[in-house]
């Protein structure tokens, strides 16, 4: 039985801890939020620790890129103000929506389902007025990988100072909340991925009876993400955690959130 | 802004543990599953500390209760055998898939997505070959609620002897790990709950930024089943963890695993 690089070994017995990180304050544009998540975590975790991953909400990246759209500098279109017309929704929101998706899956009951111009497939483009000030919407992030990868290279830089920015000591996924087809509810998953491999493959492996895993590709970085949200949540205004003590190969640079979108030709529900 | 009892307060800043539940045995057919579960925590964590979430893999009650099939007493249908035969798949094992289901929504390239007795979608109706011996496959449990209330109660007359055992001082979630329209690899979800609200409904409630979140209702219990794998593994067969200092209501008695369900009439994608 081999274990190829993909599958990490075992946690040890003391588990994963889901540590939050306290003192991001509110983003604004021009922001450099690499640093501030650098300053947040020497606060209050003084360090970080090899295998660390940093699980942070898209949602202060795209306010420092300046992600953050004025609706009242918006004309909707008139497919948009038709649509909100009838749905009671607000025309210039709708607007955003359409102008963040390359292609529409669902246009029902006021909801919209569609594909973001990075390929992810979510509700409303990822367009969110949470979490914002009022007439003001939240769009994703331009390059959800390469924020990540920013932030993982200045954490590198601050607890990592010996070693090269691109050995992957530590892994920085990006988060949103999606909700899914047939399921109630939103959960966290990772858009942007950086120095850990979003998916272990177990297909090769056998299992403790002998039995090859198939079809067991695990989307770690979902998992990590969802997990990370328990001590984030929506009011708390909270977006950063640090996971500590989850096993993975710290050898997997090639990693990218797109890896978490199935490719066009197996998606089976469009 | 008022806090309903939905709500849970933020988590404290030392943050959530997730810790892996080493002991339990191969587990056999009319074997006590609640009683093993409780041995192996007594022996492992000493203890359980009120608000405690106890994730346990589906497929440890799955075998308890007898729902390991031995494929040479499956006798395929027409159906599973041109299905199967098209696509270079057992026969037995698929026709264990549609008796499993009660509404099949995709039959493509040898995938069967369907919609099992208690509702959930999922790939091949929850049927699994993984982790069991050959010629053998394992159906999900019959009442995922029933099992995880059963193992609750357990541990509740084991760790709180002095509490009346509906008081929901601890939660247990049963998993599964379901693969996901347009995202690769499967996640780990909630299919059965107990003692512990699986969905968290922010609705009502006001943002830092003083917006009222509208969509905002998160699948916690899929979010605690997520973080419960990152210490479980395929491989480890270690079908139990402890989730501490996660911050939830403990009134909230009605839960159930039907609860993260979507509604038939919300379901765009069948």
């Amino acid at each position: 039985m081999t274990m190829p690089a993909a599958v990490p070994p075992v946690a040890q017995n003391d588990g994963i801890r889901i540590i939050p990180v306290d003192g991001i304050p509110e983003i604004r544009q021009g922001d450099h939020i690499s640093d501030m998540i650098v300053d947040a975590i020497a606060s209050s975790l003084a360090t970080l620790a090899p295998g660390d991953v940093v699980a942070v909400t898209h949602k202060v990246i795209s306010k420092a890129e300046g992600g953050l759209i004025d609706l009242k500098t918006i004309e909707p279109s008139p497919l948009a103000l038709r649509y909100a017309a009838e749905w009671s929704k607000d025309a210039r929101q709708v607007e955003v929506v359409l102008r963040q998706s390359r292609r529409i899956l669902r246009m029902v009951r006021g909801l919209i389902v569609s594909e973001t111009r990075h390929g992810f497939i979510c509700a409303n483009a990822g367009v969110d007025a949470s979490n914002v000030s009022a007439d003001t919407v939240c769009i994703l992030p331009e390059d959800p990988d390469g924020a990540a990868d920013d932030i993982r290279k200045a954490l590198m830089r601050r607890f990592f100072p010996d070693r090269n920015e691109d050995d992957s000591a530590i892994g920085v996924i990006v988060t949103d909340s999606f909700g899914r087809p047939w399921r109630s509810g939103i959960v966290n998953v990772a858009i942007g991925v950086s120095g850990i491999a979003p998916l272990t493959d177990y297909r090769g492996q056998f299992d403790p009876s002998g039995y090859e895993l198939k079809a067991s590709i695990l989307a770690v970085a979902d998992e990590l993400a969802s997990a990370a949200e328990l001590v984030m949540h929506k009011l708390a205004a909270r977006p950063v955690a640090v996971i500590r003590g989850y096993q993975w190969q710290t050898d997997a640079m090639s990693g990218s959130g797109k890896d978490l979108i199935m490719p066009e030709e197996r998606n089976l529900f469009i």
